[in-house]
């Protein structure tokens, strides 16, 4: 099982990252980046967004699927692939595995909601509906990966982080000079890859992550010194509700400067903000950036700021504003 | 009066929109270019977005309304600008005056749309309310030039075709041999510019135009050899409503291959299709283009296909699918 391996548990470096860029550049689109000058007054600082809301699938999870898929060719592992997810890793892993000509199991709580249900269904994914329980996504699983399916987790793994870690790389050659790159933090995927690859090419920069009040379980693990595996989940923010990663925590802590967290108020009103001054509809975890700088403008103040912007996966019918 | 002059009237050249790129691009967002492989196995053909919904007030309008008021400059005119709009030139002219360091007021429909009216007003904007008839908006505007303001028309004028016109040329770098520019067709501020644009850019180039069944005088213009001025208007795109301009059918008469019109069922069913591939919310107007791909696939098949997404000033508590 290549998920268990141990290669799965070492911390990449740079020169996976970069390997990882090289691989998926075929499938993914190189994302966009947006600025405003009147945003910007508003902001105190000149940020730069990497939209990765507009990635295929409407997410960064693309990549770390793509990275992850590629790479059961490279080794020659064959077999469909799996997975226990409601929401973007599905629908990413799905094309991902599709690309690949590789069949795709997900696991989904059949209480998802229907947009992302199709969302897996369009990009070719088979959907094995379970209980919205914990153990039952996890007993969905283990029953696909019994029958020979190959799991890929979402986060904590080191191929899916160097794929998450290559938005960055793009950014860093499609901005200069950044002082702060700043990213949403859920299971720590998309920061832990970000983080390694900016101290890597970014002199001096500073990574700062942007986690709900209601999932801040990194943050506490930071101050606490260690994982902290269970919290009171309350957030808007549904991409960012799980626990950070073992793999991801390690890098984490080594490398992210401070987590900033804040409110589902700030994340809605962030939210707004964002579709007013770019008419781009961003799911709430990826606001959860602009509502850092907004909650702590001391620590953004008149810096050069690359926030990733996670997601778009809005459900229409549910917009909180 | 500088709206009135006789260069005002003149049919522009590929040089005048290169001047004009090169006088707005200070201000402007050089717009992405987005391409989805499954989303062209749908269509059957190459399409690239070119998402002007992304260009800083959400519509290609500010493009126009930048090149004419920085012409203004350029010509030693002074003064406040006005216009009369219930949509995005209203916004556009606003935030390219206050770039300027002029003011704007911008006669609007008592009637018009909470979220055009707070653009407006967030890009500096002054707002004179009418009743919602076109002679009382054009009474609006005519009290506003009596006491000084500077009226800058939204399509039928020269410096706003030749600002238009500067999306297609950054198209035709971020993306080589096009056979086929298509755009949708309103006031045919758009389509003008761009037909000059491409013509002289790209050899052997198509450009096609879409148009709403509801407001289809453009190709009922064409179809008789002579502009139409009068056409019982029902459609969901709201961008594309305005009868279009003498000097607009002039330029389409001469340049345009092709005008397909499409229904507003068509175009409801193009909004969601970009929804789920690009996750980007653009308005009606925007994705008649898409419709006219899907309604007419004769046209496209097989083809390298460069359509400019005009806008996404789509009102959110009014989607309509």
């Amino acid at each position: 099982m290549p998920m268990k391996d141990i290669a799965a548990e070492q911390i990449p470096d740079i020169a996976d990252i970069l390997a990882a860029e090289q691989r998926i550049r075929p499938m993914i689109r190189t994302t966009p980046i947006l600025a405003d000058t009147q945003f910007n007054k508003i902001l105190g600082c000149e940020l730069w967004l990497k939209c990765e809301n507009l990635q295929r699938t409407g997410s960064f999870k693309f990549r770390g699927a793509s990275n992850a898929i590629a790479l059961l060719d490279e080794n020659g592992i064959n077999g469909d692939v799996a997975t226990h997810s409601s929401g973007n890793h599905g629908a990413a892993l799905a094309l991902a595995a599709s690309n690949h000509n590789r069949g795709s199991w997900i696991v989904m709580p059949d209480n998802s909601v229907k947009a992302k249900v199709e969302a897996v269904r369009r990009n070719g994914g088979e959907i094995v509906f379970c209980q919205p329980f914990q153990q039952d996504r996890e007993k969905g699983l283990a029953g696909l990966v019994a029958k020979g399916c190959v799991p890929i987790p979402p986060y904590d793994h080191a191929d899916i982080i160097c794929g998450q870690g290559t938005a960055v790389i793009e950014l860093s050659k499609q901005c200069r000079g950044l002082d702060i790159i700043l990213t949403p933090v859920g299971g720590g995927g998309l920061i832990s890859g970000s983080a390694i690859g900016a101290k890597a090419l970014i002199p001096g920069v500073t990574v700062i992550g942007a986690e709900p009040e209601g999932a801040a379980d990194t943050a506490m693990s930071l101050r606490w010194g260690k994982r902290v595996d269970q919290f009171p989940v309350d957030t808007i923010a549904d991409g960012l509700r799980a626990m950070v990663g073992v793999l991801n925590f390690k890098i984490i802590r080594d490398k992210v400067n401070k987590v900033i967290t804040v409110s589902d108020v700030e994340i809605v009103d962030a939210m707004a903000l964002v579709w007013q001054h770019f008419r781009m509809l961003i799911e709430p975890s990826s606001a959860t950036v602009i509502a850092a700088i907004l909650a702590s403008p001391e620590d953004f103040s008149g810096s050069r700021v690359g926030a990733i912007i996670s997601g778009g996966n809005v459900d229409l019918e549910r917009l909180p504003f």
